[in-house]
Formats: C-alpha cells, structure tokens, sequence
C-alpha cells in the first residue's frame, strides 16, 4: 500500500480522517471557547464563494438583505410552541451585561437584565416581530428578505463544520398572500440549493421532503438536499420551509386583501451553512488531504517555481509571476482566476504535499528547462499526485478554464457514481437490518449506504429503526421513482420508497 | 419658511431630526430588543458597499479574511488590564446554556456554564490565542488578518447606528516583527480609511491621534479620523491602532528571529463599524431627509414613469424599462449602475417625496410627452426638490456617471466648506469656554464647533473641559499646522494645536 498523506486514511478512521484533512488543509481549527471554531482564511475563501454565488441568486429571485439583532427575549420563544420543544434545550442564554472584579481578582457577572435573552438560533420570532410592522396591506407583500448571520445552538456533541455551537449561515423569510405561492417559493429555493449543490460544490443532492419527526421546528413542510458522505452516511445540506400560518399567527403578522379582508400571511424560511464546507470535504476528498471542486475553491490553481541553482531564481520567479498575471486576467465562471505564486523557502516535496493537502486544483511546476522550452509542468489534484502533464505554455493559457470545468465535471461525476453505488433498493426487513449493522464491530461508522426502501408512513416505524440503527429517513424523495409498493416493516400499503440512512 | 419633508427641522431639534431621518429613509429601525437596531435593506446595501471597498483595500495590503468565536472567555479578558477596564463594564455575559419552562409555563435559565462567556466587544484576546499558535518563525510574518463580524457592548444610552448595544465592524489584526512596520502598518490603514471618507463617503475625516485618556484601551498609540457633524459635534470614524508589545505579551505571541532569539510580536488593529452609517446621514441630509453621496448610494437613480392616462401605461413602462436597462449597464466606479423602475400605484407627489427623503441621488420622470421629446426630467438630490432639468435622453445615458460624480463632489466640498467654517482658532480660556457654552439653554446642542487650540499635555486639562463643558480633545491632527504656542489653560508651552469638540 503507498503512503499517504493523511493518516490514519478513510479505511482506517474515518472521523479521525476528517479532523485530519480539516487540520492538514488549514481550512479551520477548534476554538478555545467550547464547540465553536476558527476559520481560517483558506476556509474563509470557501465560505466567501458560497456567499457570493447563493446571494447573486436570491437578489435575482427579489429578494433583499437586511439585518436583525443576535438577541432574542425569551418570551419571544414562547410564542411558538414547537419551537420552544426544538431550541430551548440548546441556546446560550445572557443574563448579565456587565462583570466586576470580585476579591480573588477574577471577573464575575453582574447587573442581571430583566429578561434573560437568548443568542439567536435562528431568527422567526424577532424578524416576524419587524414583518408584522412593515406589511399592511397585500400590496406589501410577497416580502423576501435574507440575512447573513451567526447562530449559536448549543451542541453537546460539537464537530468542526458539522456540528458546532456557533455557526454562520443565511437565513432567507418570507412572506406570501396565498398558501400556494409560499409553497411555490419554498420549493424555488430548495430549487436554487440543489442547482448550487450540482453546479458549483459538485454535490449531488437528492431533493425531498422531510417526514413530520425530521421537520423544522414550528414548520407545516421541510424540504431538504441530502448528501451522501465516502462514509455513506447522510449529511442534509441546505433546508427550505413552508411555515404556513404558524410564525404568522405567533407574530402576528397581518395583511388588508384587495377585498379589504385581514388575513395572517403565509411564510418561508429557508438556509444555508458553515456546514456545507463540511459536505464539501467529505464529498470530495482523498487519502491525500483537501480536493476542492475548482468552481468553489479557495483558489484556482498554484506556480511553483523549480530554483535548483541561486543564479536561476530572479528568470524564473520574474516567468512565474508573468504565467500568473496572464492566468487572472481571465474570468472562470464570473470571477477572476486565483492563481498563487508560492515563492517560500521550503523543500520542493514539502512544498508539493502542502498545496496537494490544501486541495487546490491545479499545481504548475516551471523551472529553467521548461522555461527554455515553453512548457508547463501540470499536475491536477483529481488525478495521481505523481502524474505529470508537460503542455505548451501557451497552450495551456488557452485551455486552462476548461481543464478547470473538466476537473469540476470529473470530481462530480466521481460523487454521483458513489452515491448511486451505496443507493440500495430493500424490500425486506432482515436484509434492512443486516444493511445498517456493521459487519465489524470495531469499524461501526462502515455499513451499507442509503437504503431506497418502501414505508407506510407510520413514525413509529422511524422511532424502532432509529433506536435499533440509528437509522432516520432523510427524505421523501422528489426526484426519483414514485411507484407504490409494500412497507417491510408493517406490511402496509406504501405510496413510494423513502431514503433510510445514518446521518451526520 | 417653506415646509420640508422632515419635522423637526435641524434648526429646531436635531437629535430628534436625525431619528426622523433615519424613519423617512427607511435605513433602520430600533429593535425590540433593548439598544439593538434593525437594518432594513436600504440602509443594509450602505453596509454593504461599504463592505465592498474596504474589502478590496484590505485585500490589497495583504491582509487576509477569517472569522474567530463570537464567544470569549472571562478569563481572556482578565489576561490584559487596561482591557478589563475597557470593557467589563458594559458586556453581555452568557452563563447558562439552556432554557427550561418553570411551573408557571415561563422560560428560566438552566445549566450554568463551568466559565462565564463574553460576546466579544472586540477580538483582540480570542485573536490573540490563535496568532500564538500560527506564528512561530519571522518567516511568519507579517501576519494579517480581518474578520467582518458582530460586536455587542452595552451601551447605557443606545442611539441608532452611533451607538448601539449590538453592531458590526470588520476588524483588522496584524502581527509585525518589528515596532517600526507595525506602526507604518497602524499609519498604512489610517491613510486607507481617510481616503475612503474622502473619496466614498464623502466626509472629509481629520486624521490624527488621540491622547492617553481617549486610547483604544490596552494601545500604545490610537489613530483616528473625526468627522464633523450638521450640530459641529464630531464624530470618531474608523480607528487604528498600534499596540505595541501589550496583547503579544498578554496572549503570548511570540516568533523567533532570524539570528534565533525569541521575541514577542508587535501588534495592530483597527476597525470601521455600521456606526459610518450614522456619520453619513448626519454630514450631508436635508430638512428634506436623507442624502447619499452616489458612491456609496444604496441605489443611484430612481425612474418615476409619469402615467396620467391608462392608456399610455404600457408604453410608459416599456420605455422605463428599456431606459433602466441601458443605464445599468453603464459602471460606475466598479459597479453596475443600479437604477429602480418604481412602477408602485401611488400619488405622483407622494412617490417623489419618498425618494427624496430616501435620498436617492438621481430622479428621473418620464412620461408621454418626454417620450414623444426624446428627453428625461431629471432631478437631483443636491438641488432644490422642485428644480427640473429637461435633457435629450440620449445625451442624458452618455453623461450619467458624469452627473453622479458631479453631485459626488458637491456635497464632499459642502461637507468641506461647513466643516472648515466651523474649526475657530482659540488662544484664550475664556473665549473657550464662550464657543461651547450654548447661546440657548433649551437648544443644549449648539454651540461653536470645533476648537483648533493650544494644549500643553496635561491630562487634567482634559479632565476639567470635560468635565465643565462635555469637550473632549478628538485629536492631534496629522494634517493641519504644527506650529509651537502658549497653552491658554495653564500658559505653559505647546508643541502644536489639537481639537477640542463636544462628539458622539
């Protein structure tokens, strides 16, 4: 077996191989303060893609952006009952706004507020608060505002990216004058999540509805994006919801129809996350470390200049910079190419190995030999970290956005064959449980995948295999056959098969 | 007198003229949550253009975004004294992580954290943590790194954007080998900020540095840019920062030289919040409302389509559309021209006044006649409201950018002209305390402006005009004379005049 650069490899650990590629790529590290992180700025980049590509699309649907407080009154959560069920249990609570030196010299709480207020973990109730001010009238409406934000929601079991106590996110609300147009708007947005998914993160995906036990606290309809991680679990990407008229009655939010009726309106929520670049790591990513798809990577590619003699060293760094400012003067999917000069001091090997565990998607070597000849030395991080491909120069100016698409069309490709791979029809209950039990008890994150499995829509079907399995159904989903069949566990009629799998 | 859109007027009530302003503009609101602010898209797309450029600024020297907790320990805090001073007054502290109904169905806290959390105020001590695990070599360095973030320091007095519990800066910490390059990095971002108020803002700062008694707490050296306001009070804009050996020493961060000694890093920071906001509408509204210079407009222009007849609707809009579509894609400084059809069914008079006092720079009404003429009606904020000029359309498209920039100019020399009116060079005490001293003991906030005088450096001079008059000195001005004089509170010798102003 060759060596590799991360240890231990997915075969062997895989969520100790996620730490590690997290810590090897620099994307971000553990923070002090328990369950949140620091991103650093190569993961920074990542985040800054996603942002930049989702809000040109929500400003494009009408949508605006604006800006709410990060504290919440309690009381503002006892409005909506099921979303007190859903956040109270994990939400930093302020008490005090001010500390005072005690005797021992350390830093205590005091002046107690007079309502505690929570650090938002998501934003119905204060933004519903600002809606029932700004419409009163059907000409107000549809309303579509999104903010850029931080939340913080308590996670006992916190993992970089995943699952930690803060997170930053957009939240995008909404609110319609009719049910069906907030239903409409709940499944564009979902919509615009899974075409981002495929077009730019080269995730596939799989679009569907959220069963009652998985829904959004407070929410009539939770629409999701699944993705399957190398682990074949599950991981949901971006959600979208159909709230009703449940925020709309607990903020009270009215309208004046055409007819001069008062109706509560029909609201959406929907958002994406921090969480999306672990997705992106566990989607893509080898033995080898980070590979990022080129149309949402930190950067597009990297020059390293080859000096094996100090006379050479001025010539070749004075071609590099020149290869680089004539690759960013192109654009690659409306933005300019990011092209880095690595000039530091460093052992070529070691230099190699720290941009192919950073992920980027193109290496070029140039030294003296192939500035004399005009070529380039490629080497793409979605082929062997070995493999090299000597091109003209000034081919490769030419061709290189569209070695960049090729990259992002191979990575996808590579995740769709894996998912469908692990996508497992089962129309048996034993063959069910053999599917999740994994065959080595000292490897329990390695069992079947997803499984594409007939249910009749009972959740007590769901509490048995999520507390025999740890199995959950991710989605109904939307996209794929929708023949009707037999439950495996009742026996009962069942509309269509859902998606079961173990989840992130 | 004629009426204006704004009451009160300036003259009559100015504090409460710029929350009617803020109203009108429909910028932001006041949230339900004590001294935190609501910002409604049109007062969000300011933050974000300013976002925008001084991103790119930043990117340019070299400095690097990431994002850090909202969270900070207590005892962080406690690592820096002059810091704890600073800001253990007025923190929100989060001591529980969880929320549980009582008996009386209310929400109470639950589960006390082992360690008492702070949101940040500012960053420095978080940041500090992770720049001492980052830098170990001067090879690492400089090290420089920006985050765009929420900040909450509880303000016993909350005004809308100038001073809130809650609000959002970006701010830069940078990591130098030697003292020197840290402060010429302190300097670098002061001058990018100036240029920024100049060229953007159009608020002609003062750049300069503060004394000990108004230092950012825990800096050696605090640079600022004041602002003169409509009142003559000023306004602190952006700040920044040398901190010397202080945080290094307090977080540990530490590198070692190129000849292998261990030293402590020398450090920066500095910061530009939404409270920019604030200064802008105060420098340039109107008893009309609000006024935005067109570089950092929420939108530059607004086409009022002028419909009298049903019959001419269609072809009114049409030529609207065509109108904004050809406008948009001209670029202005960077951007696109953004350019709104306001198509709304609402009084005529009525629209326009909601643009004025929005404080859009450029109007344009188009209606029959102007179409069968080939001409626009175009109406600029910096005019009189009523002042129309009628010009070819085509000569109009060709010259739009032009007009923008034109208005640009004109309100940064008003902005100019008023502020260079209102400095008074003042030699004498009595004369001093004259120019602040209101002339009408119900209109508290007028008085002189501010006072370009002698000041021999004592501390207690400042105590006592702070304390007799509410005047603080807002800076040593970099930029304006340095001649040596006579002090006129003690007679002793000063190496140059500094100003004294009444501020936000």
């Amino acid at each position: 077996m060759s060596q590799t650069a991360i240890s231990p490899t997915r075969e062997e650990n895989y969520p100790e191989w996620y730490q590690q590629v997290v810590r090897a790529s620099d994307l971000a590290e553990n923070a002090p303060v328990r369950g949140c992180m620091v991103i650093k700025p190569w993961g920074w980049k990542i985040w800054e893609n996603i942002q930049r590509y989702l809000d040109k699309k929500f400003k494009e649907v009408g949508s605006e952006n604006a800006y709410f407080p990060l504290f919440i009154p309690v009381s503002f959560l006892e409005k909506e009952a099921k979303h007190v069920e859903g956040f109270a249990k994990e939400c930093a609570v302020v008490t005090h706004h001010r500390l005072e030196l005690n005797k021992e010299g350390k830093l205590v709480p005091k002046s107690p507020l007079e309502e505690p207020l929570i650090v938002r973990p998501t934003s119905e109730t204060i933004i519903g608060e600002s809606f029932a001010k700004w419409i009163t009238s059907y000409r107000d409406l549809p309303l579509k505002i999104n903010q850029w934000a931080n939340v913080v929601r308590w996670e006992m079991r916190p993992r970089i990216f995943l699952r930690t106590a803060e997170f930053l996110w957009q939240e995008g609300h909404t609110v319609h004058a009719t049910s069906e147009e907030a239903l409409e708007m709940t499944l564009q947005m979902l919509d615009i999540y899974k075409n981002f998914g495929h077009d730019v993160l080269a995730i596939p995906f799989i679009t569907g509805e959220k069963t009652e036990s998985e829904r959004f606290p407070g929410a009539v309809k939770t629409y999701t994006n699944e993705a399957m991680m190398q682990d074949k679990k599950a991981l949901q990407g971006c959600t979208s919801h159909f709230l009703g008229q449940n925020f709309s009655k607990a903020s009270n939010i009215r309208f004046r129809t055409a007819t001069g009726e008062e109706e509560f309106g029909w609201t959406t929520s929907w958002g994406a996350t921090t969480r999306l670049i672990g997705a992106l790591i566990m989607t893509h990513s080898d033995d080898d470390g980070l590979i990022l798809p080129p149309r949402i990577a930190s950067a597009h590619m990297v020059i390293l200049p080859v000096i094996h003699k100090e006379e050479s060293r001025a010539a070749v760094l004075s071609y590099c910079h020149k290869l680089s400012e004539e690759l960013k003067d192109q654009t690659y999917h409306g933005q300019n190419l990011e092209v880095i000069v690595d000039e530091r001091d460093m052992r070529g090997g070691e230099k190699t190995w720290n941009w192919i565990k950073k992920g980027i998607p193109i290496r070029l070597e140039v030294g003296p030999r192939d500035i004399a000849e005009e070529k380039v030395c490629l080497m793409r991080r979605d082929e062997d970290p070995k493999k090299k491909h000597f091109i003209p120069r000034k081919e490769f100016i030419q061709n290189a956005t569209a070695i960049l698409d090729e990259i992002q069309k191979r990575i996808y490709e590579r995740a769709v064959a894996f998912r469908d791979a692990n996508i497992i029809k089962i129309d048996d209950k034993d063959q069910f449980y053999a599917f999740f039990i994994p065959k080595n008890p000292e490897k329990p994150e390695i069992h079947g995948g997803f499984a594409h499995t007939h249910w009749c829509g009972d959740p007590k079907i769901e509490e048995q295999v999520q507390k025999d399995l740890s199995v959950t159904i991710r989605c109904i989903p939307n996209e794929m056959e929708k023949e009707p069949g037999t439950c495996p566990f009742t026996g009962k009629p069942s509309a269509q098969r859902v998606l079961f799998a173990k989840a992130y």
